[in-house]
């Protein structure tokens, strides 16, 4: 073992997880304290408290499951779903095909709907397969990781919620990043990730569910087929009772209860703009350099940009160059993306100017490497201009 | 919020979480790498080989699940039960209860052998029940947190092979702080936890499976349940084609590493020495002053030494004195020994000759306040006496 390899810092410009605040590490390296303790159950009150404000929400069960962002996605499923529910999985990337998964293994009957990776659905096209076969359940990613497409929700909330159904949100990628919210446009049940915007390390997956998806649960007749994620059992633990199910992942939550303060400090609004601020430098420098964006106009994703890799560009070796010379990493393409796509995040404490400037300059110089013509100096020129507006 | 509060240091003497080394802590917030990074994946391998050590097993698949002990466990048995799986449940406190509800939840036909909270099993019991009725899968706890109980595993392993059955254990409590022989004893599935012996912050779930135990998840017709506890796509992403299935805990895992480093620097037949030593000192203090011990002589286990509350004496005003003046937790009872139990830990570097020493003292002082008769400092004169043979 190399220890200096182990201590290595990088800048985390992937998928996620995204770069941890100092603040954050210290909490995370506070002195463990047990999962009972008087102080632990109230840091656990406080997670609560600021999972509410992230997630615009006042729904009392609303906590962080112990494990990533997919445990949290087969929590909702698993808790949700009854074996023979019927199910409306929308898919246009990876994280809609997993939800689909999910969603069998938990005994749903899906029906599935696909767009073109890249492209938002209609919520018109959400009306009609709920038409043509009712749904207790419609489940849809927000911001799908996979291809940088941002899925607006309000009018689909409405079409959902007059069909009867549930509506089921992965947030994974947009909570602490982009609008999202849970009460305003109706979400009952909704997941994240901790390692994403928020800014925490992986390992905590929030959640929050409305009443109306909370009676849905109080009425099942089978038991939550996951022992580990029956919300039944947690919520008596995050609730008054303070039963013990599992042990909670302490440290783990102090880290995510200071990524929250960082965020509620910052102020949500003001985070999403920063997001948006740098997405549309990182874009101008990208552009100005031929590099295509592979989300559809008008609903890409602030904090992740995924963008074609160019012709005869080798997307292994500038991927391979940007982490061996610069500690850079950015994500490669998933499944119909595979060898195809990059995808550059900017999550938040990794959502700086310096971070885009630093990764457009590292970028010239790789794909200088490559058999690629473009305008040396164009991308920097171009992102110091639109940052100068 | 009060940072005093979050940051106070604990004298973790319950049932787990552990105190944790500083040095787990400070691995823990070293800078979070991405979960696809060539140098976390080497921390990945090292970690593998490092469980391979302390569950003394060559098992391929060893590896940490991404949650706490109960993940495990679930992991094992959505893993390796198909729906309508004979499965065999032993049950003799709260963790076999488990067991058998985590079992029927994914799909197994349950067959329970019980026997009084405290005692342990016969193999000839195991044999029995096995001739009643035919199991696919046996399982049974190493050792019951909830009564401080240790079950030999040896014969029982024989019997259960003999019936052609695999033996599955939860080794949550004993994994790190006595003796397991993964390979020796034909254990077919294990489970752990990160936050007992090992002494790491709670949320990772050390597993490892035999090769019988791997064949039975290859010939599986139905889908893995859990979508995130799927090792048939989590071996692919601790094994050499790196897939990517869900975020790891990176933080957790560099902690983890830390703390199984230093088991291995202590050398595991020294820590198990260390945890039998501690308790032996614990005991002859207890014992000393009439608190007695709840599990069967000869099978107490070092690390959780389960003791009745003394008649008339308040559960819960003692261990609130226990917390308030001395900092010091230990564990309640739990299910049928609620109010009558205290669970005092001595795991990992929680089983130390100073900590015994200072709960002595203290439950003394505590004691001392409550309808209690004993002879004062009896109970660390014993200890001492006890420490210097």
């Amino acid at each position: 073992m190399n220890y200096l390899q182990q201590t290595m810092k990088r800048v985390l410009m992937g998928p996620g997880p995204s770069d941890v605040d100092p603040r954050v590490l210290e909490a995370l390296s506070r002195p463990t304290l047990g999962h009972l303790d008087p102080h632990f159950l109230e840091i656990l009150d406080e997670v609560r408290e600021q999972l509410k404000y992230v997630f615009r929400t006042t729904n009392e069960l609303t906590l962080a499951m112990s494990g990533t962002g997919s445990a949290g996605m087969e929590t909702c499923f698993a808790n949700l779903v009854e074996p023979g529910d019927p199910v409306l999985v929308c898919i246009n990337g990876v994280f809609g095909m997993r939800m689909a998964d999910v969603a069998e293994r938990c005994g749903a009957v899906v029906s599935r709907i696909e767009v073109e990776w890249g492209k938002v659905f209609d919520s018109e096209q959400i009306e009609q397969a709920l038409k043509n076969k009712p749904a207790k359940v419609v489940s849809i990613v927000h911001a799908e990781t996979s291809t940088g497409a941002g899925q607006p929700l309000e009018e689909i909330s409405e079409i959902v919620h007059n069909h009867g159904a549930l509506l089921l949100v992965d947030a994974v990628t947009s909570l602490g990043g982009m609008q999202l919210e849970v009460d305003a446009w109706r979400i009952d049940a909704c997941y994240s990730g901790s390692q994403k915007c928020l800014s925490c390390p992986p390992g905590l997956s929030p959640v929050t569910f409305s009443s109306a998806a909370v009676k849905k649960m109080d009425q099942r007749k089978a038991k939550v087929q996951s022992w580990y994620l029956d919300l039944s059992m947690i919520r008596q633990y995050w609730g008054g009772e303070r039963l013990y199910h599992h042990t909670a992942p302490v440290n783990m939550n102090y880290a995510l209860l200071e990524a929250l303060k960082m965020v509620s400090e910052e102020g949500l609004e003001h985070r999403w703009q920063r997001h948006v601020n740098n997405h549309q430098i990182l874009k101008a420098g990208l552009e100005a350099i031929g590099i295509q964006f592979l989300a559809q106009p008008g609903h890409q994703l602030p904090m992740l940009n995924a963008v074609a890799v160019p012709e005869k560009v080798e997307d292994l070796a500038v991927r391979r160059q940007l982490l061996q010379e610069f500690g850079i990493e950015i994500g490669g393409g998933l499944g119909a993306f595979k060898g195809k796509a990059w995808r550059i995040g900017l999550m938040g404490a990794s959502a700086t100017q310096g971070n885009v400037m630093l990764f457009l300059a590292a970028l010239e110089k790789c794909l200088a490497a490559q058999p690629y013509r473009f305008e040396k100096g164009a991308a920097l020129a171009a992102a110091i201009a639109k940052a100068e507006n």
